[in-house]
């Protein structure tokens, strides 16, 4: 059996050329995503493994991919703890708010029968698709998911979050246990249904100092990292606004880190050391003319400089107003480029 | 004449203790500017000099702190090109939207009497202030403040802003030709009014990528840098978001770099190379518990180090939500533990 060129690169091996994948490649910018949406809501696409494969498997029918990731959102598993999640038209994800250290010792144990759904979806998937495909499982880390229950939803200044964490360490840290202990269990899931590896989404970690960073959500997040690890996947860990402390994020222990746009690839490469690299790619340069955008594709390929370990991405999800074909133009270039310079 | 500590630490010379200042040290956060806010409008605030002055000097009245700053919106200069902004209840500032190179072209030539009412501020907080307390003229720098006119307001993703700017770059590029010329002349303005330094908004720089910051909006921030500083006075570029290529902010050639909380001050003082710094205390940490708070400044203070360059400030503006007692503590920590340190 044949390992993926996605896979080969997070031990970071040599490839014939550079794999890519595109976070948010299953979304609203596909025609057939969104007449998906019109007929059942964001939840049902969760819910129904047949609906979550569906959407996994789009962007894989259109583009040469080299991985798909499974379709769920990120606040999913909470409904393991009686966590209900709803969506306002046009806003992001509403949640329960926890306020007090004693919402946190109500936190009923995790019932694991609310979140099957994704590893059912990832078993069709896998089934669906070539081993050279790979499919990527994924959690949201607990910090990240930590500030959408102190914050009730999406924040600016996640200033709930680190209000709670500042005065209440004690709840807080019970709290991260409580979503590491959640995170393990569905991404183990997630494992044993299929999942070549599996990323942890630490979008919001940048809204940190790096002192607080280290003390407060490294520990928890390495905790999952470790114990991903040891079930035999490897582990992307993503984060946003990180830029000053890549060092800090690389102490995961992830095999691999995914870095956002805002720093120099190689620059962020030096500062993560032994590790494969995703990224990075501002996902506004898919809305500019196709040249300039192969140009900046270019520039991020060679900024790796053909070094094993390099999976190119965006740095964060695909914008809704980004055209296909656009996606289409991206992948060419890094798949073309990289093997022609590989090959020198 | 004696220089104010504050001038003292922007041409890094020592100083007897660290001089502080906060962002937005005049604000929602203080019980007699809510008072005033119940009278009258924002932008009456900026319309009346007077007013603007009251505002800029309650903070000082409460507090020891080394410099003042000037009450403006930074939107206000954009009055003189005939653009208002309005301020719908808890919303950000909203402003015509400029959504093609034809909006740009048609920019009227700049009526500066439109903002004159900051120099007069200026001249009247000079008059009340001893020298000992530097009082800070301050401007939007370019990048911001197109991001503004081209969202129409605030922004998570700048979208509109990028796609103008990958589009229809030489209409970028005389964008900010006008608003670089509209911000000299503000600026000018203020430093004839007795402003003794001066700061430049680049709050949003932090959504760019490194390469398009380099092409795009750095060649302008340093020519209004070097007009200014032509003038006799310091400048400080202020940004967040930027932790991954300080270096390239430093390039301004401003006096001071104005750093958020996202790095570690020691590491953002070695990115930026001879300059003095500016930062970098998350302003959340206002909210902890006091002793906390003290402990998190000495850290701020033990990374500077005590070398000479060194001016405490928040990395972005003091949250509404802050109690004045905490703003007196964290000043008295800043004020006492350095002089004790300075003095072994």
């Amino acid at each position: 059996m044949e390992d993926s060129r996605f896979l080969l690169a997070c031990r970071r091996m040599p490839t014939d050329r550079t794999s890519v994948w595109l976070m948010r490649q299953a979304g609203r910018y596909l025609p057939e995503y969104r007449a998906l949406r019109e007929r059942y809501h964001l939840l049902d696409l969760c819910r129904h493994p047949e609906l979550a494969a569906e959407v996994t498997l789009q962007p894989l029918r259109r583009f040469p991919l080299d991985a798909a990731i499974v379709f769920a959102d990120i606040l999913w598993p909470l409904a393991a703890l009686g966590i209900g999640v709803s969506f306002e038209a046009g806003e992001g994800p509403v949640v329960a708010t926890i306020r007090s250290p004693h919402d946190v010792n109500r936190l009923p144990e995790p019932d694991e029968s609310a979140f099957r759904s994704t590893g059912e979806a990832i078993r069709l998937v896998r089934r669906e698709l070539p081993r050279s495909v790979a499919v990527i499982g994924f959690a949201g880390a607990p910090f990240t998911v930590a500030s959408y229950l102190l914050e009730g939803g999406s924040s600016r200044t996640y200033l709930a979050t680190k209000r709670f964490l500042l005065r209440h360490r004690a709840a807080w840290e019970r709290l991260l246990d409580r979503l590491t202990d959640l995170t393990v269990r569905y991404l183990a899931l997630q494992v044993s249904s299929g999942a070549d590896a599996v990323q942890l989404f630490d979008s919001w970690a940048g809204a940190l100092p790096p002192d607080l960073y280290r003390s407060a959500v490294l520990p928890w997040t390495r905790r999952i990292v470790r114990q991903v690890r040891a079930l035999g996947v490897p582990v992307i860990v993503f984060s946003t606004g990180t830029s000053g402390f890549l060092d800090l994020v690389a102490e995961t222990e992830a095999d691999v880190i995914g870095v956002d746009w805002r720093i120099d690839l190689g620059r962020a490469w030096q500062a993560i050391g032994d590790r494969a690299i995703q990224g990075n790619l501002d996902p506004a340069w898919l809305l500019a003319p196709r040249e300039e955008l192969r140009k900046a594709v270019r520039e991020i390929l060679a900024r790796a400089g053909g070094r094993p370990g390099h999976i190119f991405n965006l740095g964060h999800g695909i914008l809704p107003e980004t055209e296909p074909d656009a996606v289409a133009v991206l992948i060419d270039e890094v798949h073309a480029w990289s093997a022609r310079t590989q090959a020198e």
